[in-house]
C-alpha cells in the first residue's frame, strides 16, 4: 500500500487509480466504478447509460479510462456519446455502434483482450438486432471472436439449416428472437453448442413486449438457459464468459 | 305449430321433442338443451360435465338423446359416463375415450354426418393427448375423416419433416402442444393448410400451465388462429366448421 | 439450378430473383426476404414496418417487388410509405389505407390473385376500423372478395340482426372488437360461418388495451378461434387461407 | 342507558343483546358480531363460514340470532350446517340452501322484513347457479321478490329475448356469467332496469377463475356495475339496498 | 313507416330521423349512432371521443343533436371540442367541463329531463375530480340533482363524519377514489344508500395505475358495487339508472 | 479458539456449540442453523417448517435449543410438533399455538428477554387470527410485551374507535387485515405509533389471497410499511427490532 | 372555540387557521389541507405535485404555510416549484432538490423540529438517488440526522462491508435499490438497526419498472419491511416515525 | 442401412434400435424416444415422468435403455420407479434419488461417460435440495465431477464466503434458491466461473412460488443466464453442455 501512496505523492498514479487498486472501486461524483470488476470477475464493467445524464455517464467513463484503460457503455444515446467523447485524447479508439446503441472507447495503449474462442449471435429477424448487436460488443470485449447470423427465424427453416455448420463451430451461441421466440429452440435441438436464448421486446398485444418470448426460452424442450428481455449486455458477457472457460482450458 | 302439438297429444312427439322444434331448446332439471344449435351452427351441442354432478349430465344427455337423436359429453370423468350410459337402450352406440375424457353416445338409428374432408390432428408429446383427443371427437361428430400425427416436437425437426405430406393433404390441421408450444407456428411455416394452434396445460413455472404455450401462438411469425388451453372441444369443432365448408364447396 | 445461373449470367434475372429461386428467399440489407412464401404457405409475405426504419422497409420493399411483383407494407406510417413509394415506376399500381396502416404496391404487370370465395369482415364499432382494416387487405391480398359490416356491437343486437343475410353467405368471418369483446360470441351464435375473433386495444384500465376482449373471445361459450390483439394480420390471413381452400375445393 | 343494565339485571335481555344495543356490536369466543349493520346498513349482517371452523361459525351464529333474531350462513359445508343447527329450538325457522351453501335461520317469533320490489336473478347456465342462488338469498333477506330467469347465455339468443318481459317488470337484475361473461351486456343493452353483473368462476386456462367475466363486465359497453367473482352475497345485497330504496319511495 | 317516409318526402324529416325511428340508429360517416337507446336504456348514448378524429366525433355529434336533440361527449380534448361546437346555433346549449373533459350540447327547444331523486358524487382527493366530473355529468343528463362532497379520504375520518347527512339523504352515492381506494368501503359502512365505487388511476408502482382500488373495491367488506378505473361514464349512468327507478315509484 | 477446542476436548462443550461459536452457524443433516443470528441481528433465528419433514425440522430444533437454548418453529403441523417435541427434557418449556401453528421451546435454564416496550397486535377479523398470531410470538421472542385488539375492521369504524387509547400507548403495531386490507390505513390515520401492515390471504375472486390487502398497504394514503402475505414471522421479528430499539433508547 | 373566533374577528387569525383548528383541515380552491396530520400523525402532511396542476400545488402550499409554518412538495417539476415559491416572503426558507423532486419551504419564524436520533439512507447504485433523496427530506423533515451511505450495491460487497459502522450507528436505515434489489436483503442481515426497503423502478423487462425489487424485498429471508416501488415519502416518514419513537424514549 | 436391415433380420439388432439408427427416434406405445439426442445434442434425452402414467414411463424408459443403454428419469414418483425398475435385468445398475424425484438406470455394460470438468451445485437453503439434486443428476450424466456446496444463503454471507474457493476452482455452477432469490447475484459477483441461476419455488403470497426467485435472477446486477422455476433438468444440462465444451479444449 505504501507503494500506491508514494506513487500517488510522486503524481505518478492519479488518486482514482490509486483508490482502484486499494478500494477495488473508484468514487467519481456519479457514482462508484467497480474497477476491480475485470480483475474479479472477467468481464469489464460496462456503464449503462439509460437513466443517467450525460454528464454522469461521462463522469464515470472518465474514471473507467483511466483506471481500466477502456470504458464500455451501453443505452447511449446521441447526447450520451458526445458528451463521453468529448475531450478524448486523438489517439483514443472509439467504436459507436448506433443500432446497438453502444460505445466502446479504449484509451491509447489499452491491451485488448483477445481469446481463441468463438461466439455466434444469431437473430431470427431484423428487429433483434440491436440486442444482438449489444450481446456482440460484450462478448468481443472479453476478447472472442464473434459470427453472425441473421434473419434465420422459424418461419423459414431452410435458413437456419443453411447456417448449421457456422452453428456447430462455435463456442456457444447467443440466439436473439422476439414474437414467439422459438428459434432458440430449433437452434439448440440442432446443435451440441451451449446456447443462451436472447429475448426482444417485439410483438403484438398479449405477450408482447417480449414477455412471450422469455416465457418460450424458460419453457423450452430442449436445453438452453436465457436472460432478461432486451438484455444483450448480460447474454453477451455470459457468452464472454463461457468462451473465456474454453479458451482457457484450450491454452493448458 | 299446430302439427307439432297434434303429435304431442297423439304421443308420436314427446314434450322435450316438440319444445326443442318450437323453441329451439329442452328444458331439463339440470339446464335449457340448445338442441338446435347442430342446425343453427353446423356443429353439435355438447355437455361439458366438469362442475355439474353426475344426475345433471345425464339429464342434459337424456334430453339430447331424445331431441338430437346424439350426446357428446366433455370433461366426463367415470361417474358422468356411469350415470350417463346407465339405463340406455342395448342398441345406443356408445363411444368413450377415457385419455380424451369424452363419451360419444347415438341412439339407434341415428344417421352420423360423414362429410368429403380431413382434419389432421397433431402432437407435440404424450402430454397433449388429452387435449388433442377431444379436438378429434369433436371434429369426427361433425362427419370429418381424422388424421393422426403423435410426438413430432420441434426438440427433434426430423419428425415433423417426415410427416409433411400427411399434413399438406388435410384441409385443416389442429396442432396441439404445450411449454414453449413452438410446434404449431414450425407447422405452420411448412404447409398452405389452415392452422389451428391447441396451447396445452404443461411447462415448468413461470408460463406453465399453458400460458407460455397460448402465449407464443398469439405471437407466431407465421399464419395460425388460436384457442383457449386445453380447449380441444373448440379447436376441435372449429376444424369441424372449416372442413364442412371445404366438403360443402367440395359438394357443388 | 444451371439455367438460373445462365439467366443472371445473361442479365435475364437479377441476382435477387436467382437468390430468391435458388434459397426461397432474398437477401437484402435489412434482413432477409422470404420471396417463397406465398407459394410455400399461400398467402403473401408482409414487411412489418413498424419498428423498421423508412430505409430498410425500402429495401426490404423492393427486394418483395423485384422477386415477387408485388409487396404488402403493416403498420406503415407516412415516412415508411413515402421510402416505399418513391422511385416506383408510374405504371406501378400503389393502394395506401391511412387507417389500416397498410401499403399495397403492385408491380407492372403483377396478376393478382383472384379466388371465389368470400370473407365477411365485421366490426363492432368505429375504433376496431384500424385492425379490420389490415384484416380486409390481407384476405384480398390472398384474392377473396371482402364484404364489410361496420358497427354493429351488441349494445344494440338490432345491428346485427340486420346483417345476419351478409354473416351467412360469406364462407368465413373475421369479427373485430374491443372493450368486453362480446360480438364475435354473439355473431357465431347466430352463423354456422366460421368465425375468426379479432381482439381490438380499447377499454379501461382492468383488462383495457385488448385484454379483456382476448379473453373474452378465448372463453367464448360459442366456437371460434382467435388471433393476437390488433392483430389484423394473422385474422385476414387466416381467412384467407380458409376461403382458398373453399374456393379450392369449389374449383375441383 | 340505565334502562337497558336494568333489564341485564332483571335477566330481561342477555348481556349480549345489551352489549350489541350500547356498542354495536356482539362479543363472541369467534369475534366480534355487527349486530347493528341491519340497522345501520340497511342488510343483515352474515357470517361466511369459508376457513373458519364449525364451532366458530356456530358461536357467531348463536350471537346473531340473540341480537338480531336471524343468522346468515354463507359458504356452509356440511359441518357448518350442523354445528349451527343443532340445539335449534324447534320451532326455529330453517332454510338451507345446498347448492348455494347458504343457510338462513330465523328465531320462533322473528319478524322477517318484506318490501314491495322484485330482483330479477339471472343465469347464463347450470354452473352459475351457486352464485344467483347465494345473491336471491340475500335480495330476498332485505324482504324482496325474487324472480328467476335461467340458463338464457348468449350462445342461443332466442332464450334472452324469451324472458324480456320478466326482466322490464324487475327494480333491479342481478346477471351471472361465467366463461366470456357476455350475458350481464347483452341484458343491460335490451332494459332499462339497472343490471349488477356477477361474473362466476369458470372457464379454460386463460382467464379462467372468472378473471374473463369480471374483465368483460367492468368493460362493457352497455351501463351495469359489478361485483367480485362469485360475489353473490354482495350482489344479492347491493341489489337490496336498491330494491329497498325503490320500495321506500313507493311507499311514500 | 308510411307516415315516417312522407314526411321525409316532404322535408319534414330528416333521412337520418326517419333511420333512427325506423331502425333505432342512424348512420353516419364516423359510424352508427344508437339513437334509440336513450329510450330502450333510460340513459343517453354518449359519444366517446378518445381514439376518435375531431371530424369523426363532430359527424357522430350531429347525427345526436338531429336525432335526440342532445349530445353528451366525454374524454374530450379541444379539438374535439372545437370541432363540435363550431358551426353550432348560437342557441345551442353547451356545457363544456374542461377537468371532466366533458361536452354537453343541446340543441334549442332541447327539454332536458328532470327527476325527483338525488345522486351523491364523492371524492377522496383532488386527484379523482375528472373521473367524478364525468359520473356527475351523466346522473344529472339523465335528470337527477347531484350532491358533492369533496376531499375526504380516509387519511382523515373527521372528514367524512362531518359530511354523513348529505350522504344518507341521497338516493345512491358515486364514491371515487385512487391509491388504496378504501374510501367507497368506509363510506358504505356509515349509511345505508347504496354505494357505487368508482376506481381512479392514481398511485405508486405496485397496484398504481387503479388497479389497487379497483381490488379494493371489489373485495369490500362492506356492500357496493363498482366499474372500471376512471369509467365516470358507467358509475354517473348507473347512479342515474337506480335513481331514476327510485323517481319513478315516487312518482307512482 | 483454544478454549473452545479445549472445552470441547473435555467434553464441556459440543461440537455444535463449538462450530456454532468459531463459524456463526451450526451444520445439521438438515442444513446449517444460523446461531448466531440472534447476537447479530436482535432476533432469534426461526425454523420455517413448511416444506421440511418432521425429520429435518425437529434436527434443526436440536442444533438451535444446544446453541442457543431456544426454537421457534413456524408454520409447524401436528407431525412437524410432535417431532420436535419428543424427547424433550421434561423441565422444557413448550408453547405451541395450534392457530398460529408455531412452537415455542426453550431448554431448561433457558433466560428469555424481557425489554421495556409493547408492540401492539391488531385484526380486522377472524380470519386474521393466524398471521397475527405468528407476529406476536415473534415480537414476544424479541421480549416486548404484546397488546392484541381483535375484531376492529372497518365495516364498523366504532369498534377501532374505542381502542384508540391502547393503540397509542403501544410503540409499534402490527395491524393484520385481508379483502381490501383498509385497517392498517384506516389505524395509521388515527395515531402516531409507527404501523406495519401485515396482509391477510383472504377475499374473493379478484385481489384474492391476499393480493388486494397487500396492494392497499403498499398504496396508503396515509405512512406505513408492509410485509408479504402471512409473513407475521417478518413482521412480529420487525416490530421487536423497532420495540428493541425503543427499549434500548429507554435504558439509556 | 369562542377565543378562536374572537381572534378572526379580530384578525389576529386567518380563516384558514381557524378551521384548521376547529376542523383539523383547512379548505382551499384545490381540496382540503390535512393541517392537523402533523400533530395528529407526527409526521408533515406533504403535497404530492404529480397529477396536479402548479396553481392547485401552490394554493394548497398556501394553506400549508399559513396554517403549520411549513410545506412539503414532491414530485414537484419546474412549474410546480415556480408556482409555489412565486411571491414567498424574502425571508422564507426554501429547499429545493431537483434530483429528488422535493420542495420544502419553511415560513419566516418557523421552528423546525430536530429530534436525537439518525436514520441511514442508502443506495445500490446511481439511479436510486431519486427515491433515496425524497426518502431523506421527509426524515429530515421530522427532525432526523440523515447519514447517506451509496452506490454499495451487492455486485462488489466489499463497498457494503467498509459502511457497517455508519448502519450499525443509525437508528434505522432505509435501504433503495432498483433491477434484483437485494441489498436491502443483504444489509439487513448484517446489522440489528430496524431496515426498511425502498424498491425503485429500474430493470429491464420483467420484472422491470420495479416490480422484481419489490418482491425480493418481500419474499426476503432476513428481516425486512418495505414500501411501494419509488415511494420515497412513505420510507422517510416510516423512518421518521420509528426515529422519534426512539428519540422520545431518549429523551425519557 | 441395407446393413442395418440385414443385423435385424438375423435377430442381431431390435427393431426399436433400427428405427432408432435410421430415423433418430425409437416408437412406443407412450411417444417416440429421442434416441439420436445425446449424439446430436451432447446430453442424454430423459422422460419426464410427471403427467405420466407409469405404464407410458417404463414403456419409454425401456426404449431407451435398448436405444441407448441408459435412462434417466426426472420428477419420478414411487409408481414410477417400480413401473421402471421392475423386471430389469439384476446387473443393472440403478440409482434413485427420493428428494430429487430422479432415477437413472444404466443397462449392463453400459459406458458411462466420464469428462474432466467440474460443476459446482450450491443451494441456499434446505427447501432448494430437490431441484439442485435434479441439476446435479443431469451434470453428472454428461459425465462431469459434481461439488456440492449447501445452505449458504445470503442471511449470514460467512457461509458463502467460506466456500469462495470450491466456487472458483468449478469450471461452471449451477446456483439455486428460493424466496427473494439473491444468493447467484452474490455468487456471480465474487468468482468469474459461469453462473447459471436456477430459481427455486419457495416463498410467501406476493411473488412466490419462485416467481420473485426467477424475477431476482433474470434483473440481476452482475452476470448470470437462468433457467425457469425448479427446472434442475435444464439447469444442469446446460451446465454439463459448458462442462463438455471446457473438458473438450482441454483434451485438445
Amino acid at each position: 500500500m505504501r507503494d500506491i501512496l508514494d506513487a500517488v505523492a510522486r503524481g505518478d498514479l492519479s488518486p482514482a487509480e490509486a483508490e482502484a487498486s486499494l478500494a477495488g472501486y473508484a468514487t467519481t461524483d456519479a457514482g462508484r466504478f467497480d474497477a476491480a470488476r475485470e480483475h474479479r470477475r472477467g468481464i469489464p464493467e460496462a456503464v449503462l447509460a439509460d437513466g443517467k445524464t450525460p454528464d454522469e455517464v461521462a463522469s464515470m467513463a472518465d474514471a473507467a479510462l483511466e483506471t481500466t484503460g477502456r470504458v464500455i457503455v451501453t443505452r447511449a444515446d446521441g447526447a450520451h456519446v458526445a458528451a463521453v467523447t468529448d475531450g478524448l485524447p486523438a489517439e483514443a479508439s472509439v467504436d459507436h455502434d448506433e443500432r446497438a446503441r453502444t460505445l466502446v472507447v479504449e484509451a491509447p495503449g489499452f491491451d485488448a483482450p483477445s481469446i481463441d474462442a468463438t461466439v455466434a449471435v444469431v437473430t431470427a429477424g431484423t428487429s433483434d438486432a440491436a440486442a444482438a448487436g449489444e450481446a456482440a460488443v460484450l462478448s468481443r470485449a472479453v476478447g472472442a471472436t464473434i459470427d453472425r447470423v441473421d434473419d434465420v427465424g422459424v418461419a423459414h427453416l431452410g435458413r437456419i439449416v443453411d447456417h448449421l455448420d457456422t452453428l456447430r463451430a462455435a463456442d456457444v451461441a447467443v440466439v436473439a428472437a422476439g414474437r414467439e421466440g422459438a428459434l432458440p429452440t430449433v437452434v439448440a435441438g440442432l446443435v451440441d453448442t451451449p446456447v443462451i436464448g436472447l429475448p426482444v421486446s417485439t410483438g403484438y398485444g398479449h405477450g408482447g413486449e417480449g414477455d412471450s418470448a422469455l416465457a418460450s426460452m424458460l419453457q423450452s424442450c430442449t436445453v438452453l438457459s436465457t436472460v432478461n428481455i432486451d438484455d444483450g449486455f448480460t447474454a453477451g458477457a455470459q457468452a464472454g464468459l463461457i468462451a473465456r472457460a474454453v479458451a482457457s482450458a484450450r491454452d493448458d
